[in-house]
């Protein structure tokens, strides 16, 4: 059950602004205010919950007509496909067309999925362990293999990682995207490096882009391993919350230019623009490795669900209609966002205690506390009803090695629930500070 | 582009029916005949396909209203799910219920996937080799791994373990299952069996259906290997031809009464349902089998389609609905499976030249020429105008150690073509078996 948001309101900023930890003085009466606080917050027994990268149900009404926009009669594509019988692999030509353009690529460099991504992303990884891919001398397999993580980031893309016995290495992550320097010496003397993850807009959960200059890096860098890949998750290529875009280089293109026109597989789906658990999927990708996903893919299946695909051609009709229908998302989104910066900026800003991300787009803010508060925070919000993503869920084995990222999913619950939750954190990163600068 | 039937009647049998190959005269002047018979085709340039297992459109056209069942505001399910975002790893309640019915298991056995159960076989495998499965030792591909392949049977099948690198090994089929003594002796001998493909109920290709005693034997035969799984496809189990169906064992339910129970892993689609290319899979298991798929599905998709489930639900209804359904499937299919066996009977019954199956449900009908003519029979075939599925295909590594199977695939093709098609497949078999006689 969740409460009204005023009702909850604390001015966690009374104790937090007001903490200068050079002035033991202050932090104790800090501390003193910020428990108070807490306390009174307990005694509410609220029922908040910030932990899902889910739309919302206003989101989804957005694409409702979607479930009934094909006729009975109407399963027949453009090139003649009987969209309701099996075959087709690859996904059907005004689909590719549409995923295409919004990828800034050529509908031949594009395979359309089943609904999701993810398991676009798993089924390249398995085929790489069991087969290995072009440019490479067999399945990754057949040694120990690792990948780059840059972190936080997605905790789905190191669960494939971990699943599969493929060792997981830490880069940071700043506002232009990974420590570039890092990557290029890693990459460069390690063979077994086959691989890294990737979310290049609005990063899952900082909501940074990476900047040109580290696009170019990425797709040019020299690596020992002949059979390197950029996985490419551009899930959230469409998902602005403002007017402008981040600009973000078109991986293929520069890894063309680059002369690595196999490095990258690029992955993207309509969950977060039609609907999370029934869109459409794709992978872009250079046209061997193409060829080399559709050989596989033809033992895997005979075709996916092009009805679906046919559905969102006839809803979103092209491209623009996408994007089209993105700003409706962005608008429902915005205040929530907005909401959720706001109040760290209030409560929090200026202390001294917390670092946040102000996304233009995406789907989470991230919260820096200070260092080795994370899980408190986290655990201090829980018993006070707020349910949290778990601190560490956004790195590689879980294992944040600075305890301090929070990952903060605003789009789901209500406006007025998150700005109650927000608040709540607030306090809670206080208190927990105070007592650790105090320890 | 076809042609009208009768412009192709050919009376084959003339030539077929009056062979008697102990007499040499009698054989010459029925080759020439049949020499006749074939050029005659020849000079008309048909183009008719029976190649394809796939729905005809008028089957496709039953479920039309699927596409429009559900309603804007039609996305909750019973247990207040909504369809339209993320989660729900195993499918829908009311999904999961009419597939347990079907399948004549329990709910808590079944886990509902996306459009494919091809998918959800392979996957299964790979899951196998990477990872193992309950019983087991640890990944299959630790060693060199074999399957058992009842044969003819689904080339779809082998593929999969041929791209795996698993060792197929032919096992004969009759008409009540695969040779068990055979089985048997294998699977107790050799732990690196790990696994055999069967389509139980009007087997893919020969249309017959295993016996009680088969499955029972299946279900509680001491294996080798702890790990060994019967790989179930369950692809025809409510796709009777007649008012009666064959009557098959539910296979979760042998063996766990054999003591066995996570010997079998389920398959079934609503692939020949609703619609082949945008229907519902599923796999049933015992619970150990259920639990360690889903501990790898939840790394592989945060969920299946549940909104195509749910329009599934809304159209069947329930079990009953589907078999109500598949009733009207059956009479469109009759009347072409009754075309083949009938023209196979009039032109080649009692000529000792070829043996064919008379399914009673399922896809397909088998043909069988004499030793070494079935490659012959489909080149012939394939030069006046008939594509027939290449000889071989329905056996491991496509290699039909007789050379004598052709697979016959009736649904697509209107009834007439199947008839023109049929008297040109019997032309042909009568030309190369006296060849073969011949030389």
């Amino acid at each position: 059950m969740w409460l009204a948001p005023r009702a909850v309101s604390v001015k966690a900023s009374v104790a937090v602004k007001a903490l200068t930890p050079t002035n033991p003085k202050q932090v104790v009466d800090s501390l003193e205010k910020c428990e108070a606080a807490y306390a009174a917050i307990k005694q509410q027994g609220l029922k908040l919950d910030m932990t899902r990268g889910k739309p919302s149900s206003e989101q989804l009404d957005l694409a409702n007509e979607l479930t009934s926009v094909l006729a009975p009669t109407d399963y027949k594509a453009a090139d003649g496909t009987d969209a309701r019988n099996y075959g087709g692999l690859d996904g059907l030509p005004e689909m590719k067309a549409i995923f295409a353009e919004l990828l800034e690529t050529a509908p031949a460099n594009v395979i359309v999925g089943g609904a999701s991504s993810l398991t676009m992303m798993h089924d390249a990884v398995v085929r790489g362990l069991l087969h290995g891919v072009p440019d490479g001398d067999g399945p990754w397999l057949k040694s120990k293999i690792k990948f780059l993580c840059p972190a936080p980031g997605y905790d789905r893309h190191f669960a494939i990682c971990q699943q599969h016995g493929i060792e997981m290495i830490n880069i940071d992550l700043d506002s232009s995207g990974p420590d570039m320097a890092t990557v290029e010496k890693l990459v460069a003397a390690d063979a077994s490096i086959k691989g890294m993850w990737c979310v290049p807009k609005y990063s899952n959960p900082t909501g940074e882009t990476y900047s040109a200059a580290v696009v170019e890096r990425l797709a040019s860098m020299p690596t020992a391993a002949p059979d390197f890949r950029l996985f490419w998750d551009n899930a959230y290529v469409v998902h602005d919350l403002y007017d402008t875009t981040d600009p973000l280089l078109e991986i293929l293109a520069e890894c063309a230019k680059a002369g690595k026109p196999n490095r990258p597989l690029e992955f993207a789906s309509t969950s977060k623009i039609s609907f999370a658990g029934a869109g459409v999927a794709v992978m872009a990708a250079s046209p061997a490795n193409v060829a080399d996903a559709k050989k596989h893919l033809a033992i895997q299946t005979i075709g996916p669900d092009k009805l679906n695909q046919l559905r969102h051609v006839r809803f979103f009709k092209n491209a623009a209609g996408v994007k089209a229908h993105m700003q409706k998302h962005a608008a429902l989104l915005r205040p929530k966002f907005d909401a959720v910066t706001r109040i760290f900026e209030r409560e929090l800003g200026g202390s001294g205690l917390a670092a946040w991300t102000k996304p233009r787009g995406g789907y989470f803010v991230s919260l820096d506390t200070l260092d080795g508060c994370a899980k408190e925070v986290v655990s201090l919000a829980n018993q006070a009803g707020v349910k949290l993503t778990a601190a560490g869920a956004t790195f590689p084995y879980g294992k944040d090695p600075r305890d301090r990222n929070i990952r903060v999913a605003p789009s789901l619950p209500p406006l007025d629930q998150i700005r109650a939750a927000m608040e709540i954190v607030c306090v809670c990163v206080g208190l927990a500070s105070i007592r650790k600068l105090l320890a």
